[in-house]
């Protein structure tokens, strides 16, 4: 990453096409003086670009590149294949779904006419631009997902994809279960559109051959634009995250909210040099920094290294407007994630459409106001902390294991109504989050366990032999494992196994359960059978009371727990608490709503960011001889810093 | 209107098709013994009419009008056209969406086929009845509304529209700020069909388009009768509200709710010479006669003349069964807004089809039962008064301003969940309703405000320039102004006004503001910022606490309040009863549940109907020197009158 | 039935063709050894059994027929016509509405290469398997319902089934009201697609004359099986009730519900030789036998004899896994109600498909874990039974007379959004059930109600003239009879009658009405009149307070009493207590939750099954000298026996 930025990034998306009047002077200059390094510009332009097929326009680019360079601004150019003009959707077959006008993601990803033109229109885009020296890298579509693409054609690639995976329709039928309901059929080409299929294991299937179309079609922009680019400009791409609806909102309000069912970020992130994310969160009196956590988490996961976070919010929808305060300490949570900087969405507040109220650094009236004012303060901190915070490297050794295809396997087996996936995901970050003990998300695919101590497996749900397999070995050679219930209950085709549960692993847990049920409460019970465990905790229950509800043991040169239901926050805190202390992690030493972040600078010393989640003022102490990067006073060791409400300081260790 | 009637109407629909057995002559005669003066007939009758293409059959509508005669009854004939016979229906395109056999207005008003079979119909029909002395005018179709038409030629008329309206596509691009997601065209040609189209403003246009349709459609069937009728028979139209469907209600059970969104009674009332409307509420014990004033006050203002309630509940739907005395107050509140008179649906409970449970004045049991003999004696009741009440008008000051665009702006940009643009409308109605301060409701386009001293703009959130200059003439000439939150913020487009808000009055209201946010009471925080302004109302809360939420203003010789929230009943109500002490309207003396509502008699001596919307008695002093018109009674100045539960009195000022 | 079986049948579904791996010889091991004597095969594995057109492979089928043998298990063979295969899916015409590869149900029953393919595979399967000594009988289909057929052959066929039945095109108009908004036609060929239709009428009628292709098809595969099966082979199908989803469930939970909108029970019996059905009920904390005894009463009147119990639940739905005794209370409970048995449904949890958390007797592990050992002491139990339960019968002298037409009626006109047709159903029959009254379920247009002295008539809406006539005869003769709000309201088409409520019977009842509205908590309220009826409870409001909410009357020999509201459970108790008084029905001695139910054994000796059906210990006393058929025990009259937890005990009358 050191080609793309020095200092940390600090920016904003920014549509010169969108705009009423001509302002780009007055945004530019507001811009500098905001301390604001860099542009994200472009993506989902495509309409003004090429107006009609074949005749190009890239005037509006050239245009503001060039006048951020003036100001000394740096600007990543997006592709702009996401959102595709009127005379493209009229074409045959582009299309799919309703044709809604406007919509973004509506059309087919695999369709050749889309292709041809996005080809075309991306190769004229870059070498438009790519020689401009303040264009420092290149952002691939946005927010790319399979947009429920289900053509003839791509029914057709599926039917290969099986084939190539079962070679033969006996096992196919076999793995699926297809005997039932009579779904079974006598050669690949009989197998039906999956569209409403009842059968999970082939549902699912189908999803993970989608969201294979995706990392293909992002590693084929990858290659388009790698062949024109300068060698020094990165490429990256706006990976979202699952979107969590504003309960009763509209003006498409709401967040991010956990793996993203659509698109596999671990997998597709092979496209591109830099990790990149869009991060957004419920503000005022609901925020918690829950979500920047996870989402850096997530991020920084993906290619164990620094990320950018490509879209934030400042005005946020209605409600979220943020407190005084709150801009500033969602922008230090964001680096102290690990993120290398971060970018508002939108500079200004648009004027027309659905984004309306999605509001950015200025409102519509174009006036640097109150918000403005904030953003500019926070431009001056991340001046002053960049050369501090350069080659800041973060490093866990707890992991949170998630799946995409766990995700939709349980969309067929709900645990609750009220109780997806990632809500699982999600409780057991945010209690870790509220521990203050960091950890890493990755794919329960990554071959490399080797950096941590402690493993998390919330509803695990569908596991290959060779995953658990790997989960024996990482408890036998002295790992921490915790498995939440309904783990390791299917094979990698929803094919629940037909042995003790949890499968293959009942010597690593020492125990064995074959009953479940559900309680008002926790929504999900098993009854655990301990072999050699030690009972972790029982139900209370007239019926059920006594028997295990949660085990540990001791395997190898490691431990295994297991989690046979749903915990209440501060229950599930203390449970984890438990399973780290066996992995030798200390107890954290900050409590909620005072957040610690860790890192370790680039001189190898030690950093602090403490972040004040709270409308109250708390007083901490510092952990050793700190100076506070912020302010530059210094503390000893155990002395007391006061945060004031929505406060964050940064603490670097000093060495004697 | 001198043309329609002598005396208040009172009446009834009836449909002698519906018949289960022949019972004319006896309906006849229970008709006239209850005072009945006038039906409504024939609307939605065509297949009767007309059972095969060409085929007419009159007879059933000939012999009504005839036995009415002998009874001494008027007959208002509706043209069938609202409901279409199968062998129609299965004509090419002339059904639209889900052909539902049998539902109304599933049809497209533009379809050639069925605009010349209608055509032929509406002449046969009237060319069959206008000669009868006791036909007294013709009903146009019933209520009319675009039903969603969007076929092919009709996309090309839009296509004209938008042309007409903005000549060059790059207008157009520029005003609905398509380059947003794309969406930008090269032609007019090349715009898409705007169903599920995602920019609010090319959807919006789209309604407005098709609003004007159903403008189109009326005076053209008001053109084909026009050319038949006599001079003296009146055409009016029945106009309906937006519905209300009722929390867990089913049987179409529902009650009239606001200003309607599927088509503009502004303009389409240019097609009838007397305003007709239904009016359905609540009834039993969440009778409050809020819809009955709201539908009143807003008829009456369309043409700024009487109008007539051409629908009106008798036996209601399960549940709300009129208490008693509730139907003698509901028709006397009628009057009181302004009605020419009063018309209940139907006369006799229908025995078959989906609004059997829409009860009417007789159950199916065809016996005059308890709900007949409250209907005799409000027979009786207006018998008498209509000599009293001839000529009556109304005279008010204050002026609630509407407008269907921002209706549909805000169903794209919606301020909270729980609150529609309607239902802003009728929280400010219903305030000046508890307050016994009437209104009229008008048009935002209505070009002539010279006889209100006060508007209120209750979220005008889309105004053009010339609206605004308006706005601030009225103002500045002396007038009182309230907008509420959301109102003058984007221009007719929706394209949000790229200067400080609100949009060109900011000198008017001595504010400005740009930054909104949510709180959990009210839904919506606008933080003002006043220049000159008076601070009218502060924001209680941790961080916003203390910023302005309701601003006043001297402007010329004018007043101009500004309100940036929402505000509960009770607040709202002193709210506005301070801005209308600025515009020098007195307080009110009468006391909600007692409902006050005020007119001018033809010899110029005032009115005072006097409603009592509760289950309890209430006393109440006589305003002036009046008589009681019901009982004839004569009271002094501040005598007490009693008010037993939901009853009405009507005093008159009698002079010395 | 004598053919079918000896002893009870205690039986489980049995998938050979889902396994994952050979397990069958264990598994009849595992039966055998838990008592399990019959098992249910082949239904809904077509694609196995024909896997490409006309290849037929009956071998899993016979396979499972000759090891059940080696172990003395007698087998069910179902026809496996209910799911299709691929191949026949993608044939033109079989499958409607969306097709949604794999799901059951989802293709037209009259579609003719459907009827070809699945009468040759029926008479194949047949002649593959009815020589086995163990096969006692065939299972046509499964769950049959019409699937919402409406092809265009549908249609022409619901014309003619229209002529046939009115003859004349003005009746049908007439008779369903169709000149309301137009809808009359001109001749049957005109009469357009119901679906979606507004006429209720209509609506209804063709969903009576789905009902009955049901019938015919039913009877049509009967007619193909009984050609090749042996005499002593009987003839079954699997009827299900409505099935209530599970509030807030996923996984396809829910339960038995009441009649069958669908299918006609009452008429699709004739079909078959032996009564089947299967019944699912909430469990766990939530198990209160309603299910049990609903179903059971039903599928008994049906046909007036034993019934089996075809699918029943084991471990349930995740939530519902059974307290330690309640399978055995269960089975027990099916016993009592007349049931010749029960079989669980499935033996072993499926791996794979939709279907894997409808838990059977083994976890997928296949285990014989805890559930399986609780089987297996009810086998025992049952073994043990058998001989003397062999010839029980049941005789019940109340019925609730009920209506698939009436259900549907009410679809169009519900009472209340909270309660359904068959909600009012469940509240008379858990009334009754909680009183431990016993009641027959019967068809209302059964013809022989000679066996009854007291008929329920909840919500009985249509009714045509014969029925009430038979009404009416069945009073004066000495029958008590108690109808509820809203009972023959209408006639046979739908239409409401046009004279005094209820039609036809206001002398029978003594009492009219023409008013009803809804208050909070009934839902309903009908204002009775009485004429000569007794006032058997009045309204406690301050408008309707002393109108009469029911009524009584002698008439003739028998009593007729009228319910012109909904009552909460305990009031309703205490209603329906009075009613039967009056039918000369004694008082029931046990208190819910014990619950009694009673039938006479083949010796005449009474029997009382003592089912407690609650998580607390009751003491009762025995109702006379008795003997307990489980523990041998002997009771003296009133001798105290103690009924444990969710306990049963069976006493029969022992004779000095």
């Amino acid at each position: 990453m050191e080609h793309a930025t020095e200092g940390l990034i600090f920016g904003a998306a920014y549509y010169e096409e969108y705009l009423p009047d001509d302002r780009l002077e007055r945004d530019m200059e507001l811009m500098a003086e905001a301390g604001i390094n860099t542009i994200r510009i472009a993506e989902s332009t495509w309409s003004v670009e090429e107006p009609r097929p074949g005749e190009y326009d890239f005037s509006h680019v050239t245009r503001v590149i060039e006048k951020a360079a003036e100001y000394g601004i740096r600007v990543i150019v997006g592709t702009p294949t996401y959102a595709i003009p009127a005379w493209l959707a009229a074409m045959d077959g582009t299309i799919q779904g309703e044709n809604r006008f406007g919509a973004r993601q509506n059309f087919d990803i695999t369709n050749p006419t889309y292709l041809k033109y996005a080809k075309q229109i991306i190769r004229e885009l870059v070498k438009a631009t790519s020689a401009y020296p303040n264009v420092i890298g290149y952002q691939l579509d946005n927010e790319t997902k399979h947009y429920g693409v289900h053509s003839p054609q791509v029914l057709e690639s599926f039917r290969e994809w099986l084939r190539a995976r079962f070679e033969k329709i006996e096992k196919l039928n076999a793995a699926f279960g297809l005997n039932h309901w009579s779904n079974s059929v006598a050669s690949f080409e009989e197998l039906p559109d999956p569209t409403g299929a009842v059968n999970p294991s082939y549902a699912c299937a189908f999803e993970e051959f989608r969201r294979e179309l995706v990392e293909k079609f992002l590693k084929w922009q990858s290659g388009i634009v790698s062949s024109l680019k300068r060698a020094d400009q990165f490429l990256t791409h706006n990976f979202d995250q699952d979107w969590h609806p504003r309960p009763g909102g509209g003006l498409q309000e709401g967040w991010s909210d956990g793996i993203q069912p659509d698109a596999n970020w671990f997998t597709c992130a092979r496209a591109v040099t830099l990790m990149g994310t869009d991060i957004y969160c419920p503000g005022g009196e609901e925020l918690t920094g829950r979500e920047i956590a996870f989402g850096g988490d997530l991020a920084r996961s993906v290619k164990r290294a620094p990320y950018l976070v490509l879209e934030s919010q400042s005005q946020s929808f209605p409600g979220w407007l943020p407190l005084p305060g709150q801009l500033r300490l969602m922008a230090i949570s964001h680096i102290a994630s690990g993120a290398l900087g971060l970018m508002y969405w939108p500079w200004l507040s648009l004027h027309n459409g659905i984004e309306s109220y999605w509001k950015g650094i200025l409102s519509q009236d174009g006036e640097p106001g109150e918000t403005y004012q904030e953003i500019k303060a926070i431009g001056a901190v991340f001046r002053r902390l960049s050369p501090a915070l350069a080659g800041m490297r973060k490093e866990n050794r707890i992991a949170l294991v998630v799946s995409p295809e766990a995700l939709h396997a349980l969309r067929h087996f709900p645990t609750d109504p009220d109780l997806g996936y990632n809500d699982l995901v999600r409780e057991f970050h945010t209690a870790l989050y509220e521990l203050n003990l960091e950890c890493d998300i990755i794919y329960d695919r990554e071959p490399d366990w080797s950096p941590y101590r402690v493993l998390l497996f919330p509803q695990l749900y569908c596991a290959s032999e060779a995953l658990i397999a790997r989960v024996r070995d990482f408890v036998a050679a002295g790992g921490t494992v915790l498995a939440s219930f309904r783990s390791f209950f299917a094979d990698e085709n929803l094919k629940i196994y037909h042995d003790r549960q949890p499968h293959g692993l009942t010597d690593v847990f020492g125990m064995h359960y074959s009953r479940f049920t559900r309680d008002r409460e926790s929504g999900w019970m098993e009854l655990l059978e301990p072999e050699q465990a030690a009972v972790a905790g029982r139900y209370r229950d007239k019926y059920w009371g006594g028997i295990a509800a949660a085990t540990r043991q001791r395997f190898g040169k490691g431990h295994a727990w297991y989690l046979g239901t749903r915990l209440e926050r501060e229950d599930l805190k203390n449970f984890l608490l438990r399973v780290c202390e066996t992995a030798g992690i200390d107890p954290p030493v900050y409590r909620w709503p005072v957040v610690c972040r860790r890192a370790v600078a680039a001189d190898g010393c030690r950093l602090w960011f403490l972040l004040n989640y709270s409308p109250e003022d708390h007083q901490i102490k510092s952990p050793t001889n700190t100076r506070e990067l912020l302010s530059g006073v210094s503390f000893g060791v155990s002395k007391p810093i006061t945060l004031t409400d929505w406060d964050a300081v940064i603490l670097k260790e000093e060495l004697p």
